[in-house]
């Protein structure tokens, strides 16, 4: 067998009869089961019968039926699926659920098919996959050094060909840490994007579901499928529709956060710097522009969440447990846990302010930008070390991921080098909520020009922010221009237009108002400025323009069609064709 | 002096010479200093001398140079004044501010004056008005009812008519019980559009400062003028531009919420039921469709707040003072923060969650309803009931306001009628964070029929969701129309557009698509439909739109204009005059 398990490869592996979904299945098991027992993915690898009613159901369907038609996945054991034991690598603790998880639900319901319950950091309590009573997962490439967790199981599971993805929870980095260390990507989506109904909480209100992929397109195709607002999750969350699937492409010109040189923490390890420099380095040639960006504030609130009360979240689950049987808790985990009882509620609340503040300066920071850049790990860390410090080499695997889910943000971890001595090594690109697929775009960006991934894809990648060409008493500092900044916008770039339009002052005014006309013959290039605003605010903006104006698609010199002002025919008549004059600054002169 | 007070006759007096800033806030001074002391309404009314600055401030400039020019104001002795002691009626607490509160600094440099410094319910605990130091607060209509709380002396202010408008708080019902109690509108906009910054808090996650006047047209200019993101308030929020004041305006036909019988609560009050049925029947003639509501899990989220942990953030600013000055702090007020230290954080996180599930299940349950009304309170008490059972009867007025700020929703106080006795009565209205002025709007449409508020605005109210007129694929059930449902959009009318236009069909596809072009000669009705979406959504969907089509302004049948599909002149090249046929739906069947 040498199926590509990718998941565009894996269905035309499909589509030519080169495998069958229980062929391959079948085959992936025996290759799970005959895996270096050391290790330690899977909790549970399901047996051939345990599989068959999801295979039962692909039979005699068309490969392109289903989006996921015998797509083999792993699923990290504190995600429900049923009829299965979820443990959350806490034997006492386990059960077995009547119901999957919703997003296990929504995967099956796409024909993929489950594979196993894999290892984790018990609890989802750890940053580098040693802390289960089910074994240590060593790392796909050097095993010396930790697999990374708490999602250990499943990031092996795809480093290792026995899945084309894996779940993984993130709370804390739990999806980002391993991701990095085993050469994957690690998607934690905003927070409820993806269901956590049926997930064992580590932090309820920080819990998010992640992937493991090969590649950030195939990322973005699992988001793009699971997105869904999720009645049984009363976190979940409506995506906005610029961040649907469609949004995912190549990234046009952008601007991303670097952090200060003092805010930057490689633990001593030499080669960090290099190839966090040589990370922004690329993106500098995909088009971005670095922005110094000040990361205390966004480490001050990774601070408070093992220093501050959200650890009475985790106290929450497993609390009640360790009161009855302490033994049944790892050593690790009851020293984390054991703070929570003394949590009271003024200091919860008090603590839940101080992050609010800091969401605040964190959210300014991001003003302007398209994404932050910060490596995903400052160092590895070998196993050998991890032992002899377990708890602190254990929170400095979180320097970079543990404000995320806090601030809210959207994150995805994606390799970008390798280490003198092998060892994966990668980048986090994150931005505001709701911005996941863009991340997703400029990642899929980092991995092509790293020959990693498929070729370009021809749409613009799109975030939460929307284009706008303006062509009137919208340009900067003109009379109108106050809508746009009043929105938040920003002037992008002063260009022309595609040399098709003509340009009439419409009768009537004041206000005086251009209109701008796309023409067969006769057309001119008119001086246009883009800006940029949130695409939650254009739709307000949209209504308060009145006939015979309205916004529609409009060529710029370089080709592009960008969202702006167009003019309705009728609203010509007694307008004058000012075209000659190129733009409307230089008409508001004639009249001065 | 016979000077109204209300936002635009005051301006006229001015206008007119009638009188001047200094003049009638020297009157207004005299006014309050001579009105009966059992009202207890000011803990500080600034003498002359306090006054000075800012009445200086206003020496030589024209009335209309500034939006409040010389407008008197009460504040509630919970917000900062520079240089006048904040006692939030607790005199060990007090302290003398070096700055103002961020509102009142805006209002200040909205040329707004400061009268002085009212009562309240101490610590704002309280919804009755009479638990304080400086004394009890009675009604200013029936003296043997208090005057509701915790915003006592603010409500008193404007119903004596000594002050145009009054800044109160609110985190339960402090804001809009004394407004029903004294017939004045009572605005407890979207959490985070007024800062918090310089508020003594009660409730840092649930606070709300708020505004009483005499009117909803003056509470929706005080909104405008002051809904501003705030440096200071890290719970402040922007305000989407759909709900800036031009939002401000006629109700069109629209559907509201009307709780089930068994969820209203009268408290054994005869005629509320009437006044309540009489409300409805008002919104009703206002061309409202009342839709049952089922209140209970609003209901249930009310509990939360004072028998939740919520009670530990009031600890977190009164508690110090209590633990070393048990005496400083009434006993009423000791005994509903007693409970605070109590509470622990695994508590507090589960009660978010709790919170966070009902408020799940009362987003889902306002779909589709453009607000929702309720009595403000079931049945007013006198100040002997109150004192017999001071606790019970407290909650009682709390019954319809204690899960808005809880659940982030916006509410409107407003009167609607007087009962047997002569006490003001009122209803609440409430919706989504972010539909303020819409609420407003409502608001006052309630009062213009009760021949309360000045002429009806021209323009139609707006909230957060913007109409759509579509003639093409996106009908419903055509081959686009997803588009408009994935985005949550709901189909409002068929209808047909004014007589003014021709459809074509357009060259190229499929898909297919339809240009509607207005015409200045030999137009005709097209059949369209209205559908309705969130205003944050409709950007992505012009987005998606392409040339030469776009979003413009479409004349309906009855002549009102509304946002819609527009088409560029040059995309008709190729295309199929198709107006005969009256609609794309009929077009499409003559290709089948």
């Amino acid at each position: 067998m040498n199926i590509n398990l990718q998941l565009d490869a894996l269905r035309s592996a499909y589509r030519e009869g080169r495998t069958t979904p229980r062929q391959l299945l079948l085959q992936l098991r025996d290759k799970a089961a005959a895996l270096n027992p050391d290790y330690h993915l899977f909790i549970h690898l399901l047996s051939a019968e345990e599989m068959e009613p999801y295979l039962a159901a692909l039979d005699g369907r068309d490969p392109d039926s289903l989006p996921l038609y015998g797509v083999p996945f792993a699923i990290k054991d504190n995600i429900d699926l049923a009829g299965i034991p979820t443990t959350a690598a806490c034997p006492a603790f386990a059960y077995v659920p009547e119901r999957s998880a919703t997003i296990v639900e929504q995967l099956l319901a796409l024909g993929a098919i489950p594979l196993g319950k894999t290892n984790l950091d018990q609890f989802a309590t750890g940053l580098n996959g040693s802390r289960s009573p089910y074994g240590a997962c060593p790392n796909s490439v050097l095993p010396e050094y930790p697999s990374g967790g708490s999602s250990a199981g499943s990031s092996l599971a795809v480093a290792l060909g026995v899945a084309s993805f894996a779940l993984g929870t993130d709370t804390a980095g739990s999806g980002r840490v391993p991701a990095a260390l085993n050469n994957l990507v690690g998607m934690k989506a905003t927070k409820g994007l993806i269901s956590t109904a049926g997930v064992v909480p580590a932090c309820r209100t920080l819990d998010c579901v992640t992937t493991f992929t090969a590649t950030a397109r195939e990322a973005s195709q699992l988001l793009a499928l699971t997105a869904r607002l999720d009645p049984r999750d009363e976190y979940s969350r409506s995506n906005p529709l610029w961040n649907d699937g469609s949004a995912f492409g190549t990234p046009r010109p952008f601007r991303f956060g670097v952090p200060r040189a003092q805010d930057l923490q490689f633990f001593g390890c030499p080669e960090g710097p290099l190839l966090f420099g040589d990370a922004i380095d690329r993106l500098k040639a995909l088009g971005g522009e670095a922005v110094e960006l000040d990361l205390s504030p966004f480490l001050e609130a990774a601070r408070l969440l093992y220093e501050g009360p959200w650890v009475a979240e985790r106290y929450s689950v497993a609390g009640e447990l360790m009161a009855q049987n302490p033994e049944a808790v790892l050593p690790v985990i009851r020293a984390v846990l054991a703070k929570a009882p003394a949590v009271d509620g003024v200091q919860t609340f008090r603590a839940q302010y101080r992050l609010q503040a800091l969401k605040a300066l964190c959210d300014t920071a991001l003003e302007g930008l398209d994404c932050v850049v910060t490596p995903t790990i400052g160092r590895p860390v070998t196993l050998a070390q991890l032992k002899a410090e377990p708890v602190l080499r254990n929170s400095e695997l979180g320097y970079y991921t543990n404000f995320m889910n806090l601030l809210d943000y959207a994150a995805v971890a994606v390799p970008s080098a390798f280490m003198d001595n092998g060892l994966p090594w990668g980048v986090t690109l994150f931005g505001r909520a709701f911005t996941d697929q863009y991340l997703l775009s400029v990642a899929d960006a980092l991995q092509r020009q790293q020959g990693l991934a498929a070729p370009e894809p021809a749409t613009a990648a799109r975030h939460d922010r929307a284009r706008l060409v303006v062509c009137g008493a919208h340009l900067d500092g003109l009379a109108l221009n106050w809508q746009l900044k009043q929105r938040g916008a920003r002037l992008l770039e002063s260009t022309v237009s595609s040399p098709d339009y003509q340009l009439y002052a419409l009768a009537g005014g004041p206000p005086f108002r251009p209109g701008m006309v796309r023409v067969k013959d006769g057309g001119v290039a008119i001086a246009v400025e883009v800006w940029e605003l949130p695409s939650s605010e254009l739709g307000s903006f949209l209504t308060g323009i009145p006939a015979p104006l309205g916004l529609g698609k409009v060529q710029l010199a370089d080709g592009r069609w960008e969202s702006g002002f167009i003019c309705e025919a009728y609203g010509l008549e007694g307008a004058v064709n000012i075209s000659h004059l190129g733009g409307w600054r230089m008409y508001l002169k004639t009249l001065a």
